[in-house]
């Protein structure tokens, strides 16, 4: 059986679990807090020498890196992934805006909002990150404004990878009530069959997000 | 024939480049000077809404963004991309990690030292830069320390999108001699049949990257 060794809180690791659990497969997870170090530890980066979460391993102990690249090889000849060579190169081209022009601001200023403290130093780069994360959502909105989907005719692994941010931007401070197209896709993609919502945040972090807006 | 939209002095673009040449394809290039600001015209948005290059498009219009999507769907079926699906993997995780870890501090170190002001205020980043870049250059060094390639078992796509802005690091104050594997890496690459590298900069652009060493 594989395992997953993530953070369930973060949205490149539920990308991994919302793929599993729409395939029907079988996994093991083991629960890594990469908000408080975790993944800095001697111990994990034997596992991934770039110190993050997600990662997949198979029983004879070989691991796979990158939240993406995860969803393409568990995807791979499933309906979750077109096999037309055009299709399937659009999909993976949204896999890497998101990782690019999306992820690295929304879910940045999610992190810094809701896991570092109200007077730290690193939360004056939130302006620019929301800049950041607009530009983002102004472009997936132009795309959903002629598309239902960003993986093709289908809903697939690139709407689970810009969903899993997008769906807890309000957590970074998007206003998302700006962008109808958007909300109408989260609304399809949380009405797709066997779909796992990323469980609440708690207290603590909850606190903290209220008082960065 | 193919058309590919692109700065010949980016490395996002010459990994494109890079491939077409060494797969022998024949194609048109399309200078477009995104440094200053040829990629946010009313004109190029409407070919990618989200003002990056290079672009892919096929002789009917349609279009394909990101360098690492361009790649894979060239190099699909083609000795550049393992069809072993666990190799496959392995080079789109590498893919990845260049867009995400290594490509946002080394590629815009680049930028800001040879492409802003010498007094720009965006150059106070460039610390910061370093030392994100720096880590990606250990993953990757730890990395070469066993294996020959990114790819797999040969040379490839993961090993061109790493190779694009690796080679050109020291543009952006990146001293690679503490990097020994990195550096035997790289002559590989550049011994690969039909490969190009990537042209030289200007004399303006060389002049600031001295001043900011």
């Amino acid at each position: 059986m594989i395992t997953v060794h993530g953070m369930s809180l973060s949205g490149n690791c539920h990308k991994v679990r919302l793929l599993l659990e729409q395939l029907g497969r079988s996994y093991r997870w083991t629960e890594i807090d990469s908000a408080h170090g975790a993944t800095r530890t001697p111990e994990f980066l034997t596992i991934n020498p770039n110190g993050k979460v997600p990662i997949l391993q198979l029983d004879d102990g070989r691991v796979l890196a990158e939240s993406n690249a995860i969803l393409h090889y568990l995807a791979d000849g499933s309906s979750f992934l077109p096999g037309d060579p055009w299709q399937h190169a659009q999909a993976l081209s949204w896999m890497f805006f998101e990782q690019y022009s999306h992820e690295p601001y929304i879910a940045v200023a999610r992190f810094l909002s809701g896991w570092t403290a109200a007077d730290s130093p690193r939360r004056a780069d939130l302006p620019r990150l929301r800049e950041g994360g607009m530009r983002a959502l102004a472009v997936m909105e132009q795309h959903l404004r002629r598309a239902r989907w960003f993986t093709g005719e289908n809903y697939g692994i690139a709407d689970i990878a810009l969903f899993a941010y997008t769906d807890v931007a309000g957590d970074g401070g998007f206003d998302l009530s700006a962008f109808p197209a958007i909300g109408e896709w989260l609304s399809r993609v949380r009405a797709t069959p066997r779909f796992v919502a990323m469980p609440a945040v708690g207290a603590d972090v909850a606190a903290r997000l209220v008082l960065s807006d």
